[in-house]
């Protein structure tokens, strides 16, 4: 093994932490200095109990710092194009969070840059690095489950957002969604060509007031024919509801959720087991540790990343059509990328 | 318990045998006469060794027997309506295989004959009595899921039919789908107010000759705001694959495949176990029984019948949204009945 | 299909009547006579509406009657071994209930008769016919576990019988566990040659009064040197729990307990599914129709029995031993039988 | 938080590497310094990486270094006692691997030692930290169950250790169902009075040759009179096969086996998922971490260990009873210990 890679991060959110903590056990990576805008007493404590010594409210330190070759960018959505452009201009791999924007226009455009500046982007699709799901990518490659007809992937979160949140968001497809549409051009290796979706706000008055829903079954269209849906809730009670089906013309392979203990408990009235891990956190606690590890060896290596920026721009080309099939009620087309979908070209065509 | 009611089956094929022999075995009914158009030694032999000895090529016979008090229609789809109106005029109960015809006009109008008549009419919905189903329908209506927001109803047959089956099917929606828009009805106890449908043709081009699909995402839209979704395959190559599953604000129930046996096979390769049961008369073997007992309570009792007329009516309605949205590629709205859908009304409007 | 088997029913008590429904389904067999020591009204209702004419009080009737060629000995187990004679004297077949008698001394000497008589004997351990204990024996069969090391089974009753009950019932090995001592053998496919019981009253101080024990661990060792083990108890508050495993070198087969529905509930506080079912009529509803099934096969094809006389020994001795070992708190050797194991020998010798 | 605990590891095997990452991970230790007979570039290569940069030949170095608190003693089993006395006398808090010693008499003689001492001393039964087995416990302790009366361990390797290994391992009782013994006691809450084993060689004719065994059922009896049973086999060939099951009079709760994935695959000829995790390292991964944790706790909250010596001494006994009822094919009972056993005595009595 070489000298480890020095790696900065924009923004100490939930998720940029989480990322450190993975960082920091990943000998691969060396976690040179970490940026977030407003640096509280509570941030340098956090940094202090790690032996993070750089910590500052200025990101550009961190692009700018020759002792960083990646940059990892948790900062809020809004921002994101921003950093992508700032850290590939200072020829830095970057990883960032999901979506690049809110806009695949934006979203495209900043590809082109980082394309042309030749480093390496890999977006935070985290899901496909999770055990269960890469275990179902590889059983429908092997073709064990032969031509997909059917793919079905549930995904409810255990509760709602905060109003706040929500407000900002982008909305369910943009902010939640979004991670299905990509599971599903990841599993079934091909593009979406058509998007229906019946939704309803039926959880909370709240998200009908921003103009967004909570409870939605998208019916997703593939270029061979085959159909996929999604079906999406803010508020699964018993907790995070996370699986995957997919059927084809030699069988079926699923995906069931994960519990944190195997036991069961028999008594008179009934048997009773746990209920699925409690949310993203613990159900892809791995899958957040192996995509960091992935990126790792796509550097060390000049391996391509395991989710590209062009992946997801798909995954919000997608979400859009969704908010359109909903506005107006009816299916809607997505028109073809020119490239970057699943062949070699390197020209992107919107 | 009182005396037995007379029967009598028109229509000798898979389905009329199989009720026989649960007329045969419960005491509540006593099987008078079976009707055949073409009563072949075959058919001889196997009345015989069940004991049955009346055998007629001539349908009217059984119809206007005086002994026989209840009538079971097993006959081709197309000539429902034409023996449902015979037996009413004749004052016998009915049990109509379903769908009871492949027109919701000619549907409504024989309804109304029933319904002058005051005869029983029970249809052979019989996935309702299977005890899975039925303990989920007992949880919806205790509340322990709460106020439903997604009803998901898998239903995929182990093989193709015949093209000679499919040419005079009436299509997937009637034939099979037809099933699965009356458990949705069941289980949401509410009525099905728009349909989308993405269907395909991807297991055999024999269904496109003809017209029909085998594969079909289905996505049903509830009074409440609910939504639905079905998804549907000619060909699951693992067995007959038949599970719902419901969510809502406190919580879901699902019901999951019926297998064989409980075991599982642990080797160096694999834990292996029992595929599902092959196909309907394995996996709905006890709700065959079931439904047919709960037709002798419903006459002996005079209590409602469990799947009555107007519930064969709004299935075929909903079955001919489906179409008509495959044909279109958009959302169908589904006018309201005036009545018979959940309240006590008495005349159908459509 | 030839004529059917004309039987009688010796004891109409709970399982008596259980086997009399199960003839009157099987066009294989045609019940005749049933023969209760005292003949209620409700026993005469019973009968009625099952259509069964012939009831009396006097046993001998039905071994005598030229119409019946089979038996079905469904009588208290002190006599057993009185009609067993009759039976065989009048050369009916017979079909007897588990334990033949308390002692191997007098099932042997009986098995001698009904040798000479040359009718057939059937033993109601109805779990070989259960659909998932028959897989597991032909996994083991096919080799598929290869060479067995170890064979588990837990055996627990939902509730303890009545004091009156265990007064009279032999010992909770005798009455109880001598199905799990058949199935050791019948899956193992050979003899055991050593048992040792841990055992204790800790369920209710009633046991102890009658010198009999409600919970116990069983090893039994094997010819080959393999070892299994039996956990009993009188009461299992979630229901009927009865599992098999059998562990060899090549793998592993388990037989799970069985449930009502496949329905799982998921809720803020747990996730629930079905209690097994309560107890053998609902487990072994199957079992109990198919051993009937096996036993009309023997006849109508003189076929070999699924369960011999010697078999029922065999369990026998077991429950000997285990009694033995408890009394003494030592391991118990068995000596061997001379015949009648699991080779074609012809002469018993204790 | 205060400052970190500095710790040092003695013997840099499997097991010592294991512990090294864990304490790496964990901020509460700071790893100071680690010992291996013989250092070898390998070894130096593997600190290096890690950053560990003092290794030594010298365990005495790790004793007697003033700014270590705390040791692990990852040595082989023969040396344990030693390293105990040596780390005690030093006054440095002790983490050492199972079984302390191979002789009841040396293991109680090196507890008072350590009782003098006033160190903390905590053996590596790392499987009371697994979630599942804790769950357990939790259950058992909330009345869940209610009062025990039966518990089933099963325990069985997925390969055979080499014979080299098998020479000087002290047999399978004291080398692998210590684990057993132990989590009975731990599950149970109570003492075991008697051992009963029917043990056999079938796997490899290698274990018989060195006086040991391969395969056992192994019976005890609790102090209550509950009953217990383990199954153990030194090969499982579709993984490690870790199963708890525990019987009360208000029910029971399990413990199945962990697999890597949740996915299953539905073909045309059978029902896969995954086996098991493949071993220990796999399936304890979790709980080897969190005893690291937990020593760290009760020295820092100066907390009882959740695992004493007393429990080490208590597992030991039972091993040699294993032992001495498998050399006379008879049951062993355990003298009581007048304390150290559930309650707060201080002094031990064997």
């Amino acid at each position: 093994m070489g000298k480890s890679i020095g790696v900065g991060i924009i923004g100490a959110g939930r998720i940029g932490r989480l990322h450190a903590d993975n960082l920091l056990n990943l000998p691969a990576f060396s976690l040179k200095m970490i940026a977030e805008m407003s640096v509280t007493e509570e941030l340098m404590e956090w940094a202090r109990i790690r032996g993070i010594t750089q910590v500052t409210s200025n990101g550009e330190l961190v692009v700018n710092d020759p002792d960083i070759e990646a940059v990892f960018i948790c900062t809020p959505t809004l921002t994101h194009i921003e950093w992508i452009k700032k850290a590939a201009r200072a020829g830095k791999h970057i990883f960032c969070e999901k979506p690049i924007s809110m806009s695949k226009k934006d979203t495209a455009e900043v590809l082109h840059i980082v394309e042309e500046s030749g480093v390496k982007l890999q977006i935070g699709f985290n899901r496909r690095m999770d055990p269960s799901f890469r275990k179902l990518k590889q059983l429908v490659e092997e073709g064990k489950v032969g031509k997909p007809h059917i793919l079905k992937i549930t995904s409810r979160d255990p509760m709602p957002p905060s109003e706040e949140y929500v407000r900002t968001s982008g909305g369910m497809f943009m902010d939640m969604s979004i991670h299905d549409f990509d599971m599903a051009r990841y599993l079934m290796n091909e593009e979406v060509t058509e998007v229906y979706v019946q939704g309803a706000s039926l959880i909370d008055p709240m998200f009908a007031r921003h103009g967004d829903i909570d409870t939605a079954i998208i019916t997703l269209t593939f270029a061979s024919g085959a159909i996929g849906v999604i079906d999406n809730s803010r508020q699964a009670v018993y907790g995070y509801d996370q699986r995957v089906e997919i059927f084809g013309d030699h069988g079926a392979a699923s995906a069931d959720n994960c519990r944190p203990t195997t036991v069961e408990l028999f008594t008179a009235s009934a048997v009773l087991r746990d209920k699925p891990f409690h949310f993203f956190l613990e159900r892809y606690n791995q899958a957040y540790m192996d995509e960091v590890a992935a990126f790792a060896e796509a550097i060390a290596c000049n391996k391509p990343v395991v989710c590209t920026g062009f992946d997801g721009l798909h995954a919000e080309r997608i979400a859009e059509a969704a908010k359109e099939s909903l506005r107006t009620g009816l299916p809607v087309k997505l028109a073809a990328l020119i490239a970057h979908s699943f062949d070699s070209g390197s020209s992107v065509n919107l």
